[in-house]
């Protein structure tokens, strides 16, 4: 039950009036996309996915994903959409043109695969994946690498992995033990056992590839004796099709809270033939590049699971009769009135929608950096863009995922008991977005990323370039009518956000574990500066839109409203608590819990 | 997989350092019990939860409830152990004396039940609302219904239900349908369907009691018109037995997010036979009575929840070994360090414990305040009881509840992936949490009852008791070397809600939507002043006690300053917005969202 529909006319505003992508894409060599193109695109993709994966979400969870003999079956429907959605050319939208893809700017892959996500996230994470094995083997990989796997990852002929978990080891892959034996020829014999592997084993494509972090015999101990591998579940034959059955099994399935849909597989590596990807003892660089993008995408999962979420409490608060307003009947000739007159029905409506709303703009800024930091003429712009992206790719992850999950609560809390049961579809946008604050990199390894290398590690210089676009926009929107208030409130969250910097930079030095005790809430902090960024932003347009006559500005300022009142002064809390010390975090020995 | 210990030696400082209970009891005629019976009944009860119950939880998540025929199946091992749960006598621990209880203080019954929850709330639920079903026939009932109905409810050989939700009304029972005609001998035929009805239909016991909300034929409309009836699923013959089968029926089960294990039955009630329970028009006063019991209970099970994922997630820290002490090794003959010397995840670790152990005290003390309200022998300590009950119910129902999903969310973090595999227990946790918030009253109502119904209504006075109770702590206990910290931030806490209330007061005057518009932050801002209240006091006895060389004292100061220091600010954030008001929450009207 319930419906998705593409917000495209907040993906637009985002698009077109708040980052002026026309713009952007134009500066970027072979990248110019016209707005008509670009609006007709989003449309189409909508449409594919609220008519055709939508309708395959729920039938995902109730599935599952079933193992037989070592084969895996996806949920009923999940082949034929799969077939569509390759046909379709949604696949290789922003992979090469030479690979048979279309060569649109990757930040216009991840908006479509925004509404791939929202209409069924289990789904979505089959070309996901395999879009980051495309962009790995294409940084990475031999000539011949990239001409054997590059055109069959881009259009999803074939699907792809990332092997790095095993049981004893996650966020530590120092630890980990699968080896890689040379052979003759060039080639190695890989062995070990991986679990939580994504898309690990299915029936949508007739190969897949694995990336796999493994040992070789000479390697170093530790996280600088990683070497990466591509291990095909098919042998690739002479002619670039699919060859003989590589050592590569799929011994059980993973049951899950949620993204059913999806397998999560346990693969048994059993002398299994893999080529080096990249230089040996580098893998886990390589695969970092891989998970840079992963996690971008996988913050944004949060705001792909909100958006639908949203769109449905909000259905049911407009029809849903229930009481009456506290000021008086608003519906005097029904029984009841609905309720989205409550305004605590409203806070968590507004909640949402801030929420999403501001991520929708943080995230697809960023998504155009990247865009920039791999395309743009101009080595400084290029560098400029990598820190912004290196500073707020953990951010995004973390206050993202977070925000997501307690959206989707939000929403399913909006349903009251209806929200609990299955039939309503709410509970299981909280149990698949739930994933998303744990893979990829749990939220608290996001915070140490931030707060440890990505901002005191460089003295503070990638916050500052962010500091200074945040400062010069300050003065430039004073200007506007209504703005102060607005302006007032970032600019208080910036300067708490650099003092409270400059704090913890001292403390650090004394004692590296204040970084990881004030980590988590620092990084909300930043959160809360970038969404208030973005919201002003979007105030600035809508007040400068405001006389066009069109609602969707009255709703963008009342939004940026809520925002600034009720959700950003959550940001001081936050800042009160990572001052609070290591100390009160480390007094307790661990056997006196 | 994991296990459960009953928090002993936690619950044993609640009661008898914190509460001293033997005083309390002592008060009430005919409930002194001393400590040693009340130490070996406390453990006996956590052995039956860990041994028999735990064991079940698993099982109960895995193959729900199952309809055929109208007859329900429980779980695989639900059966015996209900038995057992009713031969050990658990049943009946807090029911009358001359129903074949053991008449102890309600209040140990929900200690009991607290280790029967942590270790099995689905299981937990079959006699927890019959406890319900028993309080109010007790309380209501013609003396006949008492006879018939109460010895059988007291022991769990008949379980009980609530019979309110409608299809289209919930929280609005104004609007319900079922109605029930007047018959011949002064019963009555009852039809209608009731829908969300936990332990609806079983197979654990002979018979099922529903009290059900229904219209008589000359029912005023809305609230005023709605009368309780007693409609069994078999009449009781003329021997107190079971009889002729009444005319209700399953006629489905919810497929649910958690407590899957609880059947949550769609009851078709036609031409039932039911009996009249207290006045015609006043069913709605005398099942709220029952539900406030409930709301406390339920504002409880996210602490049940909380405190048996902590268990598992606090021996996963301590074992897990993955990665390093950024202040070096603290294992260095281990590959790697046990995750427990990370201070983010001590941070997960703390919140947990602090919120699970703060809500232990304050909603023991509010059961043991339920005794006093219906035992004390002097009337002015019935009614300070009351008032306080009165007050403060919303607050665990909601804060509690609030807090131990977001504690069980916590705990899965502490595992990673692990934490999201069905295997590991740790996500169902989240799930079972989830319908705490919403059943019983949504958190929603719960903060509008607060704040309109308990504090405006009667000008603050039920807060001032409140509010006198924390100021003689302040003052008593500031002699006490090292308190100063502690009574500081809380009475800061206790300021900022004073001043916050007298503000809402004069708001809500000139718009009754400023109450909506402010009860959920407001009720979170009296949560944390009350479980700073607890943690003071557990402060307090622990400085007292610090000597006794005993490490439990230690801990709990040490938690104790990681509450006041981390969570307790964020009450702050909650008054601020409080404050904002309902302009930005109602400015957009429902068609422009």
């Amino acid at each position: 039950m319930g419906s998705y529909a593409a917000p495209l006319r907040d993906m637009r505003f985002v698009l077109f009036e708040l980052l002026d992508v026309e713009r952007r894409y134009a500066e970027l060599p072979g990248m110019a996309i016209d707005r008509e193109t670009l609006d007709q695109l989003l449309e189409t993709a909508g449409k594919f996915a609220s008519e055709v994966l939508f309708p395959l979400n729920q039938v995902g969870d109730r599935e599952g994903c079933k193992l037989k003999d070592g084969a895996v079956t996806t949920p009923t429907g999940f082949r034929d959409a799969f077939r569509q959605f390759r046909d379709g050319g949604w696949a290789g939208l922003d992979a090469d043109a030479e690979d048979g893809g279309q060569g649109l700017p990757h930040s216009i892959g991840i908006v479509v695969e925004d509404m791939v996500a929202s209409a069924n996230q289990a789904f979505s994470m089959y070309p996901g994946l395999t879009h980051g094995v495309y962009s790995c083997i294409r940084s990475y990989g031999t000539e011949q690498q990239k001409r054997t796997y590059l055109p069959k990852l881009a259009n999803c002929e074939w699907t792809g992995t990332m092997c790095l978990t095993e049981a004893h080891c996650g966020t530590d892959l120092g630890l980990l033990r699968t080896r890689a034996v040379p052979q003759a020829g060039g080639s190695y014999l890989v062995t070990g056992e991986k679990i939580f592997i994504s898309s690990g084993e299915h029936d949508l494509a007739e190969n897949i590839v694995h990336l796999v972090l493994a040992r070789l015999p000479d390697a170093p101990k530790g996280t600088k004796g990683i070497s990466l591998f591509i291990v095909p579940k098919f042998l690739p034959d002479a002619a670039g099709g699919v060859g003989a059955r590589n050592g590569v099994v799929c011994s059980s399935l993973e049951h899950k809270m949620g993204i059913k849909g999806n397998s999560t597989a346990v693969l048994t590596f059993d002398d299994a033939r893999g080529f080096l990807l990249g230089e040996a003892h580098k893998g886990l660089a390589a695969m970092f590049l891989m998970m840079n993008g992963a996690r971008l995408t996988t913050g944004m999962q949060g705001l792909r699971l909100a958006d639908v979420a949203y769109q449905n409490a909000l259905a049911y608060a407009k029809e849903r009769p229930q009481g009456r307003s506290l000021t008086g009947p608003k519906a005097p000739d029904q029984p009841a009135d609905p309720i989205i007159v409550h305004p605590d029905v409203r806070r968590m409506l507004l909640t949402q929608k801030a929420y999403t709303e501001g991520a929708r703009a943080f995230s697809y800024w960023l998504a155009t950096l990247l865009d920039r930091e791999h395309h743009h003429p101009d080595a400084a712009a290029r560098k400029e863009a990598a820190d912004l992206v290196a500073l707020l790719t953990p951010v995004v992850k973390a206050f993202v995922s977070d925000n997501g999950f307690a959206c989707t609560a939000l929403a399913q809390q909006v349903l009251g008991g209806h929200g609990y049961i299955n039939e309503w579809g709410m509970e299981q946008y909280v149990r698949d977005a739930r994933i998303a604050q744990i893979y990829e990199g749990t939220n608290g390894i996001q915070a140490l990323d931030l707060l440890g290398r990505k901002v005191l590690a460089d003295g503070g210089a990638k916050l500052r370039i962010f500091g200074k676009m945040v400062q010069a926009f300050l003065e430039e929107a004073r200007a506007t009518e209504g703005m102060a208030p607005f302006l007032d409130a970032l600019g208080g969250c910036l300067a708490e956000l650099t003092s409270l910097t400059k704090e913890l930079g001292v403390k650090a030095m004394s004692n590296p574990d204040e970084v990881g005790a004030a980590a988590t809430d620092y990084l909300r902090v930043v959160g809360h500066c970038a969404l208030g960024y973005w919201w002003a932003r979007a105030a600035h347009v809508a007040l400068q839109k405001k006389g066009s006559g069109e609602r969707f500005y009255e709703a963008k300022l009342a939004t940026a409203r809520f925002f600034f009142a009720r959700l950003l002064p959550e940001a001081a809390y936050h800042a009160r608590a990572a001052r609070a010390g290591a100390e009160v975090l480390m007094a307790l020995p661990a056997d006196g819990f």
